[in-house]
């Protein structure tokens, strides 16, 4: 890796998305920005470019991971579009390309996200969405018994730091 | 589509299953089998490798879509191998090449393949494994507000009935 | 493997075909079929469609490899729809999963199919199409150079006696 | 796309190269850099490693797409790895990731990344390697037919000014 180098951390959420899940994921992306980390997204609407939005006002790189051929998909605040032609399995290449995975919302595709991050031991940080769904005590007993490294959490700034944090022991 | 054109019908789980999770993967193949549906699973071995046994047995077709390229890492019972070398993300392929989807046990490969199936619009039929987790009240709201097909079922014999049910209205 | 499975082979080609490639195509998967062989293919039209008839006429068996996750998107003769949803990148799990390739006609994707077979060290066969770019001493000089296990033939039954031969000393 | 978004141009090759095809490698990621692009390349060693080290000596940014699931993986010039997991499919994400492609050397993997890049309708410039292939009457004779945007040029200059000058009327 070059000396400029940097952690990469993803942001998932739905492309049709609530002003609040928006509102959330475009502070956690300028927080990351903030702390030199490169922001990873699946590159299209809603909490991916509400998330890119964030890192561009806090000075950070932005990564759109998207799921056809065509660049000019990527929303107005991706620097580096990287087009896979692989339809929904681009989401396997967000969770592998990230150190970190930080979930906010909702959507199908974000809990393959979440799966995926798991199943390569990618630490996930969960921001409401999939809360209500996986921080059940029959939720975390699962999890604990897969040994997956899942952390819930109520607030971006909270989930910055819990990113960071996770990242770190490696 | 031919003439021999059949219904495919994926079941779905870890590698490494408990001894109930086989004998439930099993008995499923074989009922799909007996259904004339054929069985798509991920070619491995433990839930992959039971339900594929349990398809044979029922005098039924097989298909393994493997994560790599060596046709030899099927499991004695497939008869047809799709080789992707696509690793993980080979779980999109079983998800979408599957009209409905049976989950069997747990793993996270396996919630991924839930998520991926319910985000192309399969119906899921699960049974055991991440139901403890799915099938609360706050799992079922969630899977309805996102306007997810899945249903919670307690014996191989339910999980195909529902499984061929929610094909049918296609 | 189960005893029903049998050997694979694809059949390569443009979607958009000449008479003179269908009617190559549709030979050569008869005698495939009657060879004992499952045909692979991409499962759309031209090329794929012909093959497909082909061996359905001589009472194979026929999987197509699709790009999108629509199973009705495969042609008429396809007894198993593989749904990628990888678009062209679908053309990586075609060369992998067939233990010879047969390259009828021309087209940008087949050239890709013949690159990632003999990458994988799949046997390639080439009948017309990329031939007159291959089959010049500078190709033959390079094919050879790099290892790559190719051959041209000028007839389908020349094509599938040149591809089980290929196969057989593994 | 951002206001920092860049033309991505990706250079090919083996990993496994001679010391003519890194030194040409090497001067072409140069090149690249000093005239803004972002380089865009498979991650790993040889031609790969070569374009992005002379990338970063001028200044530029390297995105290096990666077979596997691992970071480490990556050359020591890559700053951004994207982590695929899908093998020899990646290419096609090299493929499509690129607004023109820079073959430098070899290899089938090479090949691949030439025809599904063509596919794609981007355009490819050959820089020695499979030159002696494709630049024959038979192969350009092909590759119009097919309405193939490829020229063929004998040093890493003409390389870069062929690549912007194809891009550029989009």
């Amino acid at each position: 890796m070059s000396d400029d180098r940097r952690i990469q951390v993803a942001v998932c959420g739905p492309g049709d998305a609530t002003q609040a899940e928006e509102t959330a994921a475009e502070r956690t992306g300028q927080l990351l920005a903030k702390r030199g980390c490169v922001l990873i997204c699946g590159g299209l609407g809603g909490v991916m470019a509400a998330a890119c939005r964030g890192a561009k006002t806090g000075g950070g790189t932005t990564i759109g991971i998207l799921p056809g051929s065509d660049h000019t998909a990527a929303n107005p605040w991706v620097d580096h579009a990287i087009c896979t032609g692989f339809g929904q399995a681009r989401n396997a290449v967000v969770a592998a390309t990230a150190e970190a995975v930080i979930a906010v919302g909702g959507g199908f595709g974000t809990l393959s996200e979440i799966a995926l991050a798991l199943r390569l031991r990618r630490p996930v940080i969960v921001l409401g969405g999939w809360s209500a769904t996986l921080d059940t005590s029959e939720g975390r007993e699962m999890i604990a018994l897969l040994g997956g490294n899942m952390e819930h959490v109520t607030s971006p700034d909270e989930a910055v730091e819990a990113a960071l944090r996770a990242i770190q022991p490696k």
